[in-house]
């Protein structure tokens, strides 16, 4: 802003917003009115601790309903905010109850299908994926902040916890050590989304950008496509790996068996349509059994059980909250997200004692919730009662479900993660982002599910780092007949003010970029000591450094812009030796004191 | 700059440099006066692309001095750029060489006593330490661009190496086999620095910050006094581990010798300082054999010797680095980090051939150097010579060197690295500096020397991170009497202005923010509305945004601002039904083209 104060003088101190630097000789700008504003007002390093801590952790102020309240009201605000149940819960009128059922009965009949093809999907019993529907979205609908999530397994999170269990242990050699497993990463998988809500640190999530995600969907999902190929070619000898090229490879080195199917594949594909009648197997009558004797805390799988429930506890979170997150939006209240995934993770916690896998919020399930008019979270209480009932009494009639239609869900499901439309607009608008999709669906398909997804992350994080340590800064120029200053390169209206050299820096003045901006502020002052000479211009008076976008300075910033001045003052000595010109330094005494 | 800037409409993409959306309705400011700028010029994504690659990785442009140049002046920069010895060479006068000799011989007279000592630091026979004050400062003095520097081996690469190495092996029951690791490792670690150099990714040391670097060199100070407890205590039975629980806890179990110690301390050190004849063992005369032949490729410690190369190789090049700008700032001319990462690099490749260990520019020695006046790199050459007639006239002479004058020089040279008044100025300045700090003194001291700098950069790394995902957001207000638009908590004089709500965000808005941004400036709003109603002022008009320090918005970000805006314009419609108020949304049409 300095340089559109009508020349006011600013002092501040190392965190202050306002750090240019535009201190001028009065013959350089004889009309120079100093306008002194007071110090901020000060601060013990507690109070600006707290502060700090509290804009870290608590942004979203959660106790600000509880101030100025009585005892009685503060406690009963206390339960409304532990148990959305009680705020909701007073008003709940027959009106709403009759949209709820509609729609719980709606995606009932969604859930019974999906619970069973996403319990494949993970490679485990269908019947897990039925039970998953019955407790969790019990146990959300008291604690959840969100009023039209739809409970119940997701695609990406039965996926991920398939590959990465099959990869150690296979489902058909030993299946209850495949389950203890299974149980067991659920459990881990509440007890990190719990912690992570505890501990108010929600914003690991926001560390999965919406272009990281789509790359690793669309990977995710060409992974399950290729595990069809099993099917589809009829090959034997397969391997057991998740990865692009050893399934690539498996596939092509029974090219002898393969030249055959394919050939044969339209017909078996048709014939296997019409005529198979191959059943999912029997389907157990009753409730979920207790599954807490399942866990399984020692030994040698513990830390694939571990890893697994760290990696499906964050995709779940992170489709658990968006689509939390996006119909609060369209319905304008506010969903709280630490307490979120507390409702999170303890119906997983919850679940992984009751023989559920890991569930979360769906977003197939979520959208024909809405759409069918759901108004609270009792509609999921609904879905709950209609799977108890099918679990009770309707179990039988599933048992001649015919694998193809799981696998059709399955397929349907799975391809409809890869969003071209969505990678289009990234290269659009964000070479960077685009970068990090593709990377992240590289990672996913060459290397494996985690170290894609840690791929990911990390070209997140570079990206971050990248803006940080190679910061945009350019020279800057008036617009005629305004007060405005902006980069030349961009504005052509825009023109140089002589004697004058104004660079903009544009991040904050770290230990990662100082050495960056020392050396790119000096080339500036290089090439305009060029240009002033070949243009035969009048000689450069004065170097203004805007800072307005210069957020922070830490000490090797503010070491800098000091060494900087040694510089620019020495340059000015010999530059008046030799061209009897001088480049004025910065005025930077206020840093001086630090 | 939107907000000072008279109400100028500005429109821009999505990574332009100005992004102040300040669309007001007619009744609201009536005197709205627009200014239409132009759009920028356009640019191929290629365009774009080999800009932005030339902004990381080329920011000093090292190839402007060839621009307009005939073949023959090109070759010769050319030359002069690989090896800057051209560049001084023919200028080269005897009055210079007079200077040069002088600081050459005050620095040989520092090299021989620090080299011997510095060897032992590293565990090594005290003659590598001489051997690598020889070759390496002839290899830098014809690649090297600094003319101040004062090569040799370093107190905290010495320490490093010594540490990591006799974690593994032990100097005294395999010689050879620490020999093989220390040429190897100093050979990777040359490779390491030159491959930086050539990849110019220089800024890789720009994540080492003073403030980690203070506590780590604190932290390694203490570990090497804590060692040397074993001679002063006498203790026999000494643990071989280097971190601080394990070496007082092997001080304490030895107790009923210690105690006797304790006591008898003060006078055997008289005694030792007096009595003891201790010899440095037999120092062989000649020149540095060739050890090209104990480079240790494979094998299982192998990955020590990278682990080690790498270590000490960054630390190696930050220390070198940091000194040759220092001394070039002094002198104002221009050292290329990368160029010198490669220099520094290949005289270490150079020195593991030729039997010395790791080597940088050390401070110490160039602090003398440019105190005895020299005024170019020959000053290294004429220690090398120095050195080199020790080697093969004056070995006998130094073979009686007590062990007590190396142990002084060692600890006098290694307390001097606990900086008290950075630690207590980074507290001063900059909190989150003086944590890096501290978590880098305690990681080195507790858990070991390469945990201890990964975690210095882990918390350096967070500082970045941390300052992204939760920046500063702050309500503007009117400075009475000016243009200007300041922090109403910091500014006293900060007056608001009715009816209209300003929030400043001070980070560019990414994926790791954009949730934090969107809650956080719905707070302001929510904060702002109970203001009005308790104070019964004027009903909210109009949310300005100040995006001044906004430089650059991703796909996640400009989602954010989207989906703000409808929650601002359902929250609008909804407060016209209750409270006959309508808060205007912002105006975001420009961002809905992506």
């Amino acid at each position: 802003m300095g340089i559109n104060s009508n020349r006011v003088e600013h002092y501040s101190d190392a965190t202050s917003h306002e750090t240019t630097v535009t201190i001028c000789s009065a013959e350089a700008m004889p009309n120079l009115e100093v306008h002194k504003v007071c110090l901020p007002p000060h601060k013990t390093t507690l109070q600006k601790l707290r502060h700090r801590l509290s804009e870290i952790f608590f942004p979203d102020d959660p106790l600000h309903r509880f101030k100025n309240q009585t005892w009685l009201k503060k406690f009963l605000l206390g339960l409304q905010f532990f148990f959305p149940v009680f705020q909701w819960g007073p008003n709940y009128s027959l009106k709403l109850l009759r949209s709820d059922v509609i729609s719980g009965l709606t995606i009932a009949s969604l859930a019974i299908p999906q619970g069973i093809s996403y319990a494949k999907l993970a490679n485990l019993p269908p019947i897990i994926g039925l039970y998953s529907s019955f407790v969790p979205p019990l146990i959300y609908s008291v604690l959840g902040s969100s009023r039209h999530i739809g409970v119940g397994p997701v695609s990406i999170a039965s996926l991920v916890m398939g590959t990465m269990l099959s990869e150690t242990v296979s489902y058909a050699d030993r299946p209850i050590l495949y389950l203890q497993l299974a149980f067991t990463a659920t459990f881990f998988a509440g007890v990190f989304q719990t912690s992570l809500g505890l501990l108010r640190l929600g914003f690991v999530i926001d560390f999965l950008s919406k272009a990281t995600l789509v790359g690793f969907m669309a990977g995710a999902a060409v992974i399950v496509s290729l595990q069809q190929l099993k099917g589809l070619l009829g090959i034997v000898h397969f391997t057991s790996k998740m990865e692009m090229v050893p399934v690539l490879s498996s596939v092509f080195s029974h090219k002898n068996e393969w030249s055959w199917q394919t050939i044969v594949m339209g017909i078996s594909f048709l014939v296997f349509l019409l005529a198979t009648r191959q059943i999912i197997g029997h389907l157990p009558k009753g409730l979920n059994p207790p599954s807490s004797n399942m866990l399984y805390f020692q030994g040698t799988y513990l830390g694939v059980a571990l890893k697994t429930g760290i990696v499906t506890g964050i995709l779940a979170l992170t489709e658990g909250i968006a689509v939390g997150r996006t119909f609060a939006a369209l319905k304008n209240y506010q969903v709280d997200g630490n307490k979120e995934m507390m409702a999170i993770g303890l119906m997983n916690m919850a679940g992984s004692c009751s023989s559920c896998y890991i569930t979360t919020g769906s977003f197939s399930r979520s959208a024909v919730n809405y759409n069918a008019g759901a108004q609270t979270i009792v509609s999921n209480i609904v879905m709950s009662s209609a799977v108890l009932v099918t679990l009770l009494f309707l179990m039988p009639l599933f048992t001649y479900t015919p694998n193809f239609i799981l696998a059709a869900i399955i397929i349907t499901a799975v391809i409809g993660l890869i969003d071209y439309q969505a990678v289009f607009r990234l290269w659009k608008v964000d070479k960077l982002d685009f970068l990090a999709c593709i990377c992240s669906f590289l990672g996913v398909l060459f290397i494996s599910v985690p170290l894609g997804l840690a791929i990911a992350v990390g070209v997140s994080v570079f990206k971050i780092l990248l803006h940080v340590t190679r910061p945009n800064t350019m020279v800057l120029g008036n617009i005629p007949g305004t007060q405005i200053y902006q980069d030349i390169s961009r504005y052509r209206e825009a023109v140089r003010v002589p004697s004058f050299l104004i660079v903009a820096v544009e991040s904050p003045f770290f230990f990662a970029n100082s050495t960056y901006l020392q050396e790119r502020i000096l080339r500036w002052v290089r090439e305009e000591e060029e240009r002033i000479e070949s243009n035969k211009e009048s000689t450069m008076k004065c170097i203004i450094l805007d800072m307005t976008a210069v957020t922070a300075i830490d000490t090797s910033g503010i070491d800098t812009i000091c060494e900087l001045r040694k510089m620019l003052e020495k340059r000015s000595l010999q530059a008046s030796d030799s061209r009897n010109q001088s480049i004025r330094p910065l005025n930077l005494d206020q840093f001086s004191k630090f």
